[in-house]
């Protein structure tokens, strides 16, 4: 059964771009290391980065006919997270796409498959992470659904998901846990402020850390 | 048996041309998606573009004797286009042959396998697309053939046919239909212009290309 | 037996400096075409470039405890030299590692498997050779050893050998050959320099190298 | 939060027996071609088959001791289903574990990573799908959690979903759905098994599925 | 352009069963190394032999339409050889899809792309070489063409072509060349009894192809 | 260079052949986890074992010249653990050289690349282990080595160590050390048989390694 799904909760915008100034490894680490998604997605371009909430597409293996559908359904600052429902790595999404997604006030993408147009997206500045760059077309035959539970890149994700991504990779939060992990993601940027200044000076992290102990009870050995 | 076929024919240069301003997602498009090499062929810098002749070379596996060969059939604006008769990720090319090869007038190459001194190729701006990125040397011991038909990255290729390549990936248009192919790809980028002008104004690709009754028909539900 | 051996014989700062000098191909091309790592090892940021005294450090799959043991044993100018004892691509290095290594002297880091905090390592400019990028983060848990010999990426690398490293990879010399393998590279530089002048002029490589007499004996024919 | 659910809900075992009886190909068409894991989780020796309730089981890469965790929640009749939550071929399981949770009941294993011992699991008839045979030794270090809902290769498994497996792979109906999917199951089979008859006569699916017609409206040329 | 060719050549009936009986290894030496594909096409059943003619069928991903279509065009001794136009791993064919073409004389089936039901399909020993297993279901809503020239795992096969696959892989002759191929392979085996005589008579390999002074030239020392 | 050692030390036939009896899984845990080849190593057909001294034989990439000379220097019981320069997977070994190797007391074979005439080297009962099946063929061209240290899929062996090999993949272990971790699997396999009655008649592992009060301090709830 296809459908699409109206209306998605999303979490608070400035949670969501406080996450966003987090950057992807903090996120991670702050909500217990899960929803990593796979260490193949990767950005189309240096540098971009990403906080949005998730409007999650269910797409057929080559076959880009929901992305139409689910670009209505994008308030300003959503982002469009599209999984395959078997591996495909064509190019689902472009130039047109991108033109039209980011006059709904589109964020991103973030896409288990390939896109293409690549340089007119890199110059649009449009944030993208992929598994593949492919001019592969797609046709518009068959239906998905939008605003669904998916599994993107190993990872599942709902609809209205927090999306947080930069150059390390992509990270979905839970809309529920987005303040908490919020919360705790800002409390180890502060304290890795005073770590850092410590191991700039020449500190030690296994001074730091008080490494030494537990490694000598583990029986490690200096020869 | 082991050849160079010194003569080939090759598409009119104002075509060419044309194909490579049009680029691979459209070209590929226009030539009723066809002619695409796999997605692992990527540019070695970004921004890269190449529209060419192809002059084929199959190589056995980790010996690169015959692209010295094939440097000699090397007309102005010609590409050379490299498939290894056995999977390889050796570097078959590099600083040394890029020179030499822009000497005779080459455009660029492409090679399902791998190519080294990418610094200086990047320096150079010589337009690379390839499988792998190695240093590991090649021998010459073995023949192969020059301007023979080959498959590169998963699609047939002859000498002479048209090569388009960008950021995008690998694009082959057959030497026969090259003038046709750039009229379609033309016409394409025309209608996209109207397109591209109506998405950027918030109208949707459900009504633009008047999808909804299709999407109904075939059992979308909104919920 | 988990161990740290603490001291490690280097080989000469200036042979070192020399052979990052030559770059990757050179090198590997100079000492018969061995010690190059597998062509999955990519920097994280393009133009990037290492010459430096490997500390090695094998870590187990998805822990990053004996990285903080091996900073203590960087001498300025050392190379961490990273390798899992069962395939990752967990992020085992990150921001505040860099910081401490650098702190330390480290010149830069060579790891078959993940590193994270990439938008910082280049922004510090610190040179990474890395399987993959993901932010997945590695516990504390279990020993490893630092400046044994270990194999990283499909080759062979001791404490103390030299560490070269570019955009075309990654190669290893080892410590008692350096200084050879450096006199031979400077020679290869040496000798290139008159080819790439003549092949720049439009002479063939096929002349340059007197391969046409033996391409005949072997039966290549031209049509 | 490592958590062990030890009360979970299980489909009726008659349904499960059913499903099974059906396979994988069937169940997977039968839901609406969902849920099947991805094709690379293969059997460790032909013709094995499962079909049995989901006792879910989220590790370490490369720890294990969650796998111990999970045997003491099995009931007769019950699969370990278990996904590292980070990439990883290591041995989780093997002779012992399996000695152990067949004592418990346990009819069989899924896994997204390695086993060992394959050999006697094979003797044994202990029926096993993953990701890699290998004999590399995991930790018993960091937790995990039992009966939470996972991700297992690329698919969403919640703990008391029916897995059905076979040497087409590995298919999850959520156990809400399993009486209704054992339904269309049946019928699907019944239905083949006129179309087979047909079909081995020699009748062509062209005519059987009336397809003569839509080929040529969508432009089919006979030549 | 989607087209059916409904007539095309073949050669030989004694021709091709005399290539299968050489065998792939034997076929692939004896036309001079060419014509295998990808080494990721693997029998699903051990010890499965074809040789047949090849009847080609490009598909679009994930829809198996044109097969159905080209089943209609077997003659009996025939293989399918199927290619999709971009990555796939779905499952194309199946239990109804084998009895189907069976029925019409179908000797077995090349694909690049997933098959389903191998239980069944082993049970009928009807011979598959893939590149995949997997359940996934396909569409039929794109055309493809049928009896065209397609590249197949790497390799370019024509309509009529000869293909013969074993436990060693697939290997396509072209028809125009099948008698003479046919001819080589059969001295290639003729000349390997004496030498498999001679050799498990514990006579060396280094001996009966003199191989000792070459390898002196060449500069091997024994230490 | 290009050297052949004759003469290389073995470890006692007698501790060989117990490490075969142990097996790969057993030999892997009693020497700490290490020595395990990479899981792409499989056996050509299931059931095979082998434990015998390694002759390793350093190989360019598609060329199997240094296969026939390091025949020569096989005794007895001794396996050939051969490793390419450059990754390949063309077939370096078949039926005449199985012959040849087994009359001169060849016990096996472990390659990271391809095979050929498998089905020949089944019915021989040739045991194999290896990352490809590839009728591909190879050149004799250029020079390797035969007994020195090589890298084969990830490991370090040196001739004369001791290779175990089974269904569970290939372990190596240092000749030197071959008694002691001889003793060590033994005494492992002795405390394996208790456990394994301990647990089929029903007691969990939680209680058999007491884990339970180690779980709880790391904080595993049960809910």
């Amino acid at each position: 059964m296809s459908i699409v799904v109206r209306n998605i909760e999303r979490a608070d915008a400035a949670i969501i771009a406080g996450l966003g100034e987090c950057g992807v490894a903090t996120v991670h680490e702050a909500q217990g290391r899960k929803g990593l998604l796979a260490s193949h997605m990767r950005p189309i371009h240096a540098g971009a980065r990403l906080a949005a909430s998730a409007v999650t597409v269910s797409v057929p293996p080559c076959d880009n006919w929901m992305v139409h559908v689910a670009i209505e359904q994008l308030h300003a600052g959503d982002a469009l997270v599209v999984a395959p429902t078997s591996p495909s790595d064509a190019g689902y999404f472009g130039d047109l796409l991108a033109v039209s997604a980011r006059a709904r006030g589109c964020a991103g993408l973030v896409i288990d498959a390939g896109v293409r147009d690549v340089q007119a997206l890199t110059e649009m500045r449009f944030p993208v992470w992929s598994k593949a760059v492919s001019a592969q077309g797609t046709v518009k035959e068959t239906l998905g659904s939008v605003n669904v539970p998916i599994v993107c890149a190993g990872t599942a994700i709902c609809p209205g998901d927090v999306i947080v991504a930069d150059d390390d990779g992509v990270c979905v939060v839970a809309r529920a846990d987005a303040a908490q992990v919020l919360d705790k993601a800002r409390a180890r940027i502060a304290a890795e402020e005073e770590k850092r200044r410590r191991l700039a000076a020449g500190e030690l992290g296994l001074d730091l850390y008080n490494m030494r102990e537990r490694l000598a009870e583990k029986g490690l050995k200096y020869v």
